[in-house]
């Protein structure tokens, strides 16, 4: 009996429904979001949305980037719970799609307490974070038996030191686990500095991993000492994702 | 125009595919294992595998439940190892379907290590880890703007103090961030005590949540200190995870 396709149906609900598209590739997303997808009236997006989803949308879809509306990339997120609410008021089914996870760093939760505030029917689709799966593609696992039991997701949109930075540097310095730095790009030298004063070996292999998923995927192996100047000579951009941690020589 | 159904083709590739099959409800598999599925000649599987979907196989793939095959759930790894290199030798399709993700504790990269020892081409599809997604799906985000920009996941199969452990519980009572307890609820108490010892504190709020994404799904909010008196009363069992932080209070 040979393989058949399956069909998958527009699952609409009025309201807003919360889709994380996954890393960027679009297989990536979950079976649900796809479905939600399909049903959509209204698709609200941004910049780190897998762009190839978009591109697949029926032309009936009002497709709204919020990167594009006035204001540009600085669209405040009041700005974007008013306009969800504002778009789903009369009943149409609205998906606010963003790239990974919309609770990974998604800001997603803000927009949940906006739309239960203004009496608005949300749902929550989780996608795959790149925190996790963009290190599985390059085949960096954060865990593996016997080496290391646990696995620690960071911002490092702030570097260390900075006055609204929550993260402690220190503490996490003296984790015996992975750590797995998002959004760490431009800070990574500082970031590592810290790490190093804190404890951590410099010569700890540490991995980057600069558009995950996509066809232009690549992956740059080094140590914690040599990651900002890895990043600089392979010409690394966000969005990558930074792995530190024994795993990243597996 | 309305809305329109898709539909998607199997995705064939002789050797072995690693499908992280998500939290348990099926449509939180991803679209591409899921398109890998269709194609599939042999399913290997185990008990955390989002039962549903095995149910939807098609009568011509042949499955295996590796906690099923003599020797029953205590199936050695190597075991596991050795039939993915057997069922695949011959360039058939398999799939190997777990459960979350194969790299957050499902010991995928064991099975990647042996499979390209013996010459076996594999890939790997990442799933939603249970670790990010069930919160989700609970409505506590593990990061939140403001709140915290952190988050650790962490393997409780062990208690603190086992000579086997691997996790360094001081560290990360240490931690300003979300901590993600999985494969916990056994060993809540000792773990949610040493936490408290290393100086968390024993109000900080703490969240079970049992059968995440299934119809059974419940969440349990309590604090840390009561923990472990919270599961026992609510009669929690595995599988369950823990969220333990401020984002279990939002």
């Amino acid at each position: 009996m040979p393989a058949k396709p399956c069909t998958l149906e527009p699952a609409p609900f009025p309201g807003v429904t919360l889709v994380g598209g996954g890393p960027g590739d679009p297989e990536l997303i979950t079976v649900a979001g796809l479905r939600a997808l399909l049903a959509a009236d209204v698709v609200i997006t941004d910049r780190l949305a897998p762009q190839e989803l978009l591109a697949q949308l029926s032309p009936r879809v009002e497709l709204i980037d919020v990167a594009k509306v006035p204001r540009s990339r600085f669209t405040a997120q009041s700005d974007i719970n008013a306009l969800l609410i504002e778009r789903a008021a009369d009943g149409r089914c609205v998906v606010r799609l963003k790239g990974g996870d919309n609770y990974v760093f998604g800001r997603g939760f803000e927009e949940v307490q906006a739309l239960q505030a203004a009496g608005i029917p949300v749902r929550v689709i989780p996608g795959l974070s790149s925190a996790v799966a963009v290190p599985a593609l390059a085949e960096i696992p954060v865990t593996h038996r016997g080496v290391v039991h646990e696995f620690t997701v960071v911002s490092g949109h702030l570097p260390p030191g900075h006055p609204e930075s929550l993260v402690e540097w220190t503490s996490l310095a003296a984790l015996r686990g992975t750590l797995v730095l998002m959004m760490a790009v431009q800070n990574a030298g500082a970031i590592a500095e810290t790490l190093i004063a804190g404890g951590r070996a410099g010569d700890e292999p540490a991995a980057v991993i600069a558009d995950g998923s996509l066809p232009t995927q690549r992956t740059v192996r080094t140590t914690l000492a040599r990651l900002a100047e890895a990043i600089v000579a392979e010409r690394i951009g966000p969005p990558a994702i930074i792995v530190i941690g024994e795993v990243a020589a597996l």
